[in-house]
């Protein structure tokens, strides 16, 4: 079984990375809750919007994303037991090509290069499991569809859904 | 229909550059007739293998690499008609990731960031047609594999094969 795995959102937490910038340049208290159902460049004042939507076009962005829980633990089991693929829409960012590959070095070593994809759109990808945060991933994929919850995310129902890692688990081991 | 393109020896010359390295670093005449059939670190002796072999990870070895005749003519022509992705074995050689994006941005600039693949394993590609150098990826690939020639497989018969970009243009547009 082949097992494709989004990175941000999933295994990297980006979202609350941009509240984090935001907050601090900004002297802000937005808070995740306020998010849900959102993007978090849609979240702020208009005039602040374009600052956050460049947020990953910055050196060091995804370097220091942090790590979602469990998702070492489990991808770990996975991949003993699947052939686990990580797959990132990354290449609309060049500069975060190399930290990604970086950031998957330092906290997911066994995941090999052979096993990392670093694309545009992924209805590329032929495998049995998808597990994505975006509709737009998930909808043309032709298996198994798994929407991982992130806040953006929180009013859809299209999709089976895991609220966390420990749900992937539940639903893959 | 969707037709996935190898970069390196069907867009970018890596094979002559490898050739061209090597003879000016070690003084040598090594020519590409004297290749056929092999890579080109079995072609020197022993002692200068490795220094061959690491090439690719050179600062500046990818974004360096010309252009092979005639594949922005008739990968434009070909982008027109059909969804044309590039897919790059790049991950081994993390460097090589940005360089890759922006060689693409300056003499492809016609395929986006949407079409553009960088991955190790290529058997999670799911399309119509693969135009690639190498057995290993030609061979698990479920739809119309193409073997592109390069010195290196001079002497494989497995595989459709196009002798340069005029004969891909003759099979598909």
């Amino acid at each position: 079984m082949i097992i494709f795995v989004d990175m941000d959102e999933v295994m990297a937490d980006a979202y609350m990375a941009h509240i984090e910038i935001y907050n601090q340049e900004f002297n802000a208290q937005l808070c995740v809750e306020e998010c849900f159902g959102r993007e978090v460049w849609q979240c702020v004042p208009k005039e602040h919007q374009k600052n956050i939507k460049d947020h990953t076009r910055r050196i060091g962005f995804f370097r220091d994303l942090r790590v979602i829980p469990d998702s070492q633990e489990v991808l770990l089991e996975l991949s003993k037991k699947y052939k686990v693929y990580i797959a990132s829409a990354a290449m609309e960012f060049p500069d975060s090509l190399k930290e990604k590959s970086d950031w998957l070095d330092l906290h997911f070593p066994f995941i090999p290069w052979q096993n990392r994809i670093l694309c545009g759109d992924k209805h590329i990808l032929k495998g049995d499991v998808l597990i994505d945060d975006r509709s737009k991933n998930l909808e043309p994929f032709n298996g198994r569809s798994i929407m991982f919850s992130s806040p953006h995310n929180a009013n859809e129902n299209s999709f089976e859904r895991a609220h966390n890692w420990q749900e992937i688990a539940d639903k893959l081991l």
